[in-house]
């Protein structure tokens, strides 16, 4: 007897469309913390954020529809924060801190919608800008990538047969769990998904994570995407994004005031959070830069996230510099987060185990890792380095130098101007995967 | 929103049991062949067949219930052909022929229920046995082995998690559909299932069969499996089993009847199928003694079934007998079907190919390879030996001696008898893995 539920099936069939996002929730953490302080300190500042797809070999408007990709951020621009989701935000406690939202802003929430878009199909790729009030535009950053990531998967498998789909997630599981399994034999790892952005798909993020809280128990510490931290019990991971020191230093009137920008954003960042969450992001313009201009209280901060540089030289310049500040590492966090999967973990947990904290954040490759996968071994499925970058504020450019110049954003003489001003020390050109 | 089909959830959670067998279809193609033959020239003979766990090591009573077993043989026993699979079995044409089973023997199967059973626990094991009328109690052979190996399978699953059951299965699947992108490389490849009395589970194997039929294409040819067969529009494989030469050789009055009897089969066989269906299965009592003395008809017809001589020896014993009988190897067919894989597969192909026309039937190592796919890493889903054999012919002991002496059944003195009758020439003992 073959089963079929014909209910679920003619709603299936009927959907106007598959919605990507689901839920304003469906957003990396650091977003709605780097929310709150924007519409404090900075609510009048506009912002441009703008789609750049560094993997320029896929063209994606080839790829996908220009139409479904307006139904799809049209739909996004639907969806309203749920009564259910402003109650956990309420209640919930972040990093053992309650009521880290302020009322205040939790009403602001329930009324907040994702702001207009401008989408233009120029030579294969799309022109995907976000224009107005900063703490507005900063919230299409994460559903925007996901509705692109995830429709190029779609794309990718729309020809399949039900039997080759069937393969393509038999085998994803079964690559993620034998990852896993090797995971499971570092015994302090600690280790949260990061992957919302470049997922393969929202449903995938979840079984993702699912399996990740099933096999790695406790060192599986959460999640950085809000929706499934709730739906899950897991904890909501993340503090604040390269975006921070891009627009202060954009807004800044002259060369000192942008390099002077990062310590102005760790410091807002201290007294608006009562010193909590204190992570600081160092490669925006250069770590070297970051590190050897540094106040000295940023050496008393929890610890560093190293976003562009090769793990272990960057973590090891870290460390030397705690020392030089009188700091001992072993009381210091390092959470790696660059296009991390299993081979580069085990490496950098075995190298500095012991001497420092560590976490790891796995993104791309634990959310859209479908290589190989594939039985009809086409392409279509392999990540793309796809971001949003805020790219002016208040008519101002903004740039972004980091440890890779491969990562760099913004107008090339802008790029150049920052170059003087923090020079390129320790930078180092290595290829973008994901 | 999670969707639940709650009726279905509802129906599931009230089985009286999850029933193993669903239909007498889910059986060998070659019982029906052999049961019409049966009941034509031997209505009479009584047969007594026995379960036989060479895998001893597995104590098969301390790991299924016996009252779940009872349960499931019982079920099998309230199963009745459906009319739909009668006329079917009236309607299709196997290996070309229309109506391969007569009119009144469709008839006969319409009222068709499986004869009763014995069984106890002795010492950790099941002792199950089918006396009686030989045209009833052949039929239990494929449905109680299905039965047993898919208890121990759910018995060695029955305590994972969601999530454990959700990464075997993907791991099962990757690692078929890896064996099936190697078989691709085989251009002429001619292979069919045999695998349903040492499935994992009737839902397996019917995924299995479905993922040949959408991999492999026109070089997958069939299922033995007559339900599937019907289910997929595919071709129902087989012929003859050792339980013929072996029941004639039970009945033989002297030693000569017994040294004839596997050519009295097939003569019986040749005429009751009009000149079709003409493989022979040559091992029963050994491969080289049937040909040593094989009447020369016996060259003439379509192929053998090596099925316990290492494949590549055994083939070329075979095929250095048709040219010493003065047939062409490129015009006959060899079928190997013993315990056969992948690396096998590819072996036998390669070493055979463009001599000789072959075919695979790939059994437990299709339809039952979970080896490496519990995350757990427990015991409990590595296939075992297990074979339901004659062992009595109208109260005289059957005897199967086998290329293999370590798949030899019966009473040690008369495979002692059958040795002096048929030596032990060519006969290699090699361990039996499944």
């Amino acid at each position: 007897m073959a089963v079929t539920d014909i209910a679920t099936r003619t709603y299936d069939h009927g959907f106007r469309l598959d919605p990507i996002v689901r839920s304003l929730l469906d957003t990396d953490f650091y977003k709605l913390l780097m929310l709150q302080m924007i519409r404090h300190l900075h609510p009048k500042v506009q912002t441009t954020f703008t789609l750049i797809n560094r993997t320029t070999s896929v063209r994606l408007a080839d790829i996908i529809d220009e139409g479904e990709l307006r139904a799809q951020l049209d739909h996004a621009r639907t969806v309203r924060f749920g009564k259910k989701e402003l109650i956990w935000l309420a209640g919930n406690s972040f990093y053992g801190q309650d009521r880290m939202f302020a009322p205040e802003f939790l009403q602001w929430l329930a009324a907040f919608r994702l702001p207009e878009y401008e989408l233009q199909t120029v030579d294969g790729q799309f022109e995907l800008r976000f224009e107005g009030c900063w703490a507005e535009t900063t919230m299409w950053e994460i559903p925007a990538l996901a509705i692109i990531n995830e429709l190029r998967a779609r794309a990718a498998v729309r020809d399949r047969g039900r039997f080759a789909l069937d393969v393509i997630y038999a085998r994803a599981k079964a690559k993620l769990w034998d990852k896993v399994e090797r995971l499971r034999d570092l015994p302090d790892l600690v280790l949260s998904d990061f992957g919302t952005r470049r997922r393969h798909g929202f449903l995938w993020q979840r079984w993702c994570v699912e399996a990740l809280k099933e096999g790695l128990g406790s060192r599986f510490i959460g999640t950085s995407n809000v929706l499934l931290a709730m739906d899950n019990d897991l904890e909501a991971i993340g503090t604040n994004a390269h975006e921070l020191p891009m627009v202060y230093a954009a807004l800044a009137d002259d060369d000192r005031g942008i390099a002077d920008a990062p310590y102005r954003v760790l410091d807002d960042w201290r007294r608006h959070y009562g010193g909590n969450l204190l992570i600081a992001l160092p490669d925006a313009f250069g770590t070297s830069a970051f590190l050897a201009n540094a106040p000295d209280w940023v050496a008393d901060w929890t610890g560093f996230r190293p976003d562009s540089a090769p793990p272990i030289a960057g973590g090891e310049a870290i460390i030397a510099w705690w020392k030089a500040q009188g700091r001992d590492p072993k009381t210091r966090l390092l959470i790696f987060s660059d296009g991390m999967d299993v081979d580069t973990i085990e490496e950098t947990y075995r190298h500095f185990h012991g001497r420092v904290r560590m976490s790891f954040g796995w993104g791309t490759n634990l959310t859209n890792d479908f290589r190989g996968c594939d039985p009809d071994g086409m392409a279509g499925l392999e990540p793309i380095s796809l971001v949003a970058k805020v790219t002016q504020a208040n008519g101002r450019p903004a740039v972004k130098l980091s440890d890779n110049p491969a990562k760099a954003t913004g107008d090339p003489r802008e790029i150049a101007r920052y170059l003087k001003i923090f020079g390129d020390e320790g930078r180092t050109k290595a290829k973008v995967a994901v």
